[in-house]
């Protein structure tokens, strides 16, 4: 397997390596800036310390922000610059609103070879593009590294606003007895195409993450006036944290059929080996929806019609209110059991 | 000299120290942001990845982003939590925008002492509340730690919108030949005192930092009717970066009388004998304006009604156009002499 590690941000011609003085707020960062940066991010405001932006009729603005430590810049499947505009941009995805602008803030170990950061600003700029977002300001710090890898930490706060009327806007509250729960996608893979490369597994088809953008799908399900009670992507802490979170936070009671949730073969076998449950590992660019049982299978029909929905199935439903906070599953082996909130280490540095 | 090391926030009752789980997203997360962020923090939307926000009758926006990773948690005039509103509230209030909506998003060491972590988080919390903006959504994540004294990484993005009609929005563009340049203040007040506490240096009276937000000056200015042509906070890389970015940027001369920016006696004497220009030391609560002749005398006296502006001073003016980006100085000792952008480290981690 390899990586296409091509860089198409060719103006940059300073040093090799990131050093201090590329966070001190001289000549050497107003160079990064003018050269690297606002080369790869055609709307970034360079020339301020913030950026205006013009904005028309809108009621309901959302935000959200994301760190982003992950130690590979690319794994199967993705890079550290898609994950983060993924995950940025699926967190407004999912309030209903159509993301519009996006920061970027660096944090970069001194000794960080030049071509890795202008890389990674390629993958960053690339996968806004394709998303429709723009990145319109950002901040630049460089840190001592203690170590022999210098590594690159990434902030991206999105804004997005919202497309839908009040009463289409999904909210924890809009969840009742009888809305089916639907997963858009298998599930596991982000967190273990990461492991995999992680532990150095030479696998004969290397687990490729889910990372994506779900904009598409529900724009899709949008445009068809499907709009669901509410979603959440299921990012760390995996399918089993969406369900819990939701079932505490609208005081209802869950029930999943295990089976039903789709887990490719080899990401089962791996979780098997390595000993992680597949509804605990982290997703990149899969998301549960709670919908009317009258719409289920129309929304199952829409997703399955776009790339990385093809799997959409309904899992499970909603069977009880106050109950408050329980998640139930029929098991693989036709047992009933309690789908417990994860804890401890699950899988550290995974986004 | 003792810090004020209270933590008002008393609600967590978890592990002594920051583990990998907290960043997990499952059950030390959760319990992370319920039994502390939450209570710190008001109006934050913690049971969503994004934060929904009422908009009323805004034309523009401002959105600004900066990462903090000072490694001092407290220092003589501040903290990293307080230097983190400051530096956020700032870069908006320099747009003519009034500060709104904040995100933090930490990025924690593992082993970091947990009364570490509440105590940023008060001080978060207070230098929010003081200048008025609020914090909606956040983000947290937990890195290994490679020495022996786990740190913590801050990004806050500023949302704010445009209190200023189009005519009165400061920009590059509006500075004419002419218009005199005022600062706020004495400058290298932050820069030297990191440095004194990082030297270790015993000074009879501490350098304070100057950290502070802006916002009471720059309204006080609007109330008045005055809206400068542009402004800007003279943080990393000092008072001279401002100088030569406005120059470059505005394509203009500026003749600054090096011995009317006011510098204190003893940072004077620290930054001699550690061999720094205090026109190239960070400043956290210093602002360069630029203004109309006529106006220059009236903003100094606005200025010096606040706290923070006692020390407010026409230094120089726009003598030119057309100039690309020269900026010069009367010497203290008569010369003239050009002022370069600064370059090489700096101080590093400095904010």
């Amino acid at each position: 397997m390899t990586y296409n590690l091509e860089c198409p941000v060719t103006g940059y011609k300073g040093t090799d390596v990131v050093t201090k003085a590329h966070g001190g707020g001289g000549k050497e960062m107003q160079k990064l800036i003018k050269e690297m940066f606002t080369k790869a991010f055609p709307y970034l405001q360079s020339k301020y310390d913030a950026a205006l932006l013009k904005i028309s009729d809108p009621t309901q603005m959302v935000v959200t922000t994301d760190s982003f430590v992950l130690e590979q810049l690319t794994f199967p499947g993705g890079n550290i610059g898609s994950l983060s505009v993924h995950g940025t941009v699926n967190d407004l995805v999912m309030m209903g609103a159509k993301p519009l602008y996006m920061t970027v803030s660096f944090i970069l170990e001194e000794g960080l070879p030049m071509r890795r950061l202008k890389l990674l600003v390629s993958l960053l700029a690339r996968a806004a593009k394709k998303a429709g977002i723009k990145i319109v300001t950002g901040d630049t710090k460089v840190v001592e590294c203690s170590h022999t890898n210098p590594g690159i930490y990434i902030n991206t706060t999105g804004i997005g606003f919202e497309e839908c009327t009040k009463k289409q806007v999904p909210h924890l509250n809009k969840i009742s007895v009888g809305d089916k729960v639907i997963v858009s996608g298998d599930v596991a893979r982000h967190g273990m195409a990461i492991m995999s490369v992680r532990e150095g597994l030479e696998l004969d088809t290397p687990i490729r993450s889910d990372s994506a953008h779900l904009c598409f799908m529900v724009d899709g399900l949008h445009k068809r006036k499907v709009f669901p009670a509410f979603m959440r992507d299921a990012t760390r802490g995996g399918v089993a944290t969406v369900f819990n979170e939701v079932a505490r936070d609208s005081k209802i009671h869950i029930h999943i059929d295990e089976e039903k949730v789709p887990v490719d073969d080899d990401v089962r076998g791996l979780c098997e080996i390595l000993g992680y449950d597949p509804l605990t590992v982290a997703n990149e660019g899969r998301f549960i929806l709670f919908v009317r049982p009258h719409q289920a299978q129309k929304v199952v029909e829409i997703l399955r019609q776009f790339e990385g929905g093809e799997q959409a199935t309904i899992i499970g439903e909603v069977v009880a209110e106050h109950k408050s906070g329980l998640v139930t599953a029929k098991t693989l082996l036709g047992f009933e059991k309690i789908i417990h909130m994860p804890a401890g280490e699950l899988l550290p540095r995974i986004c």
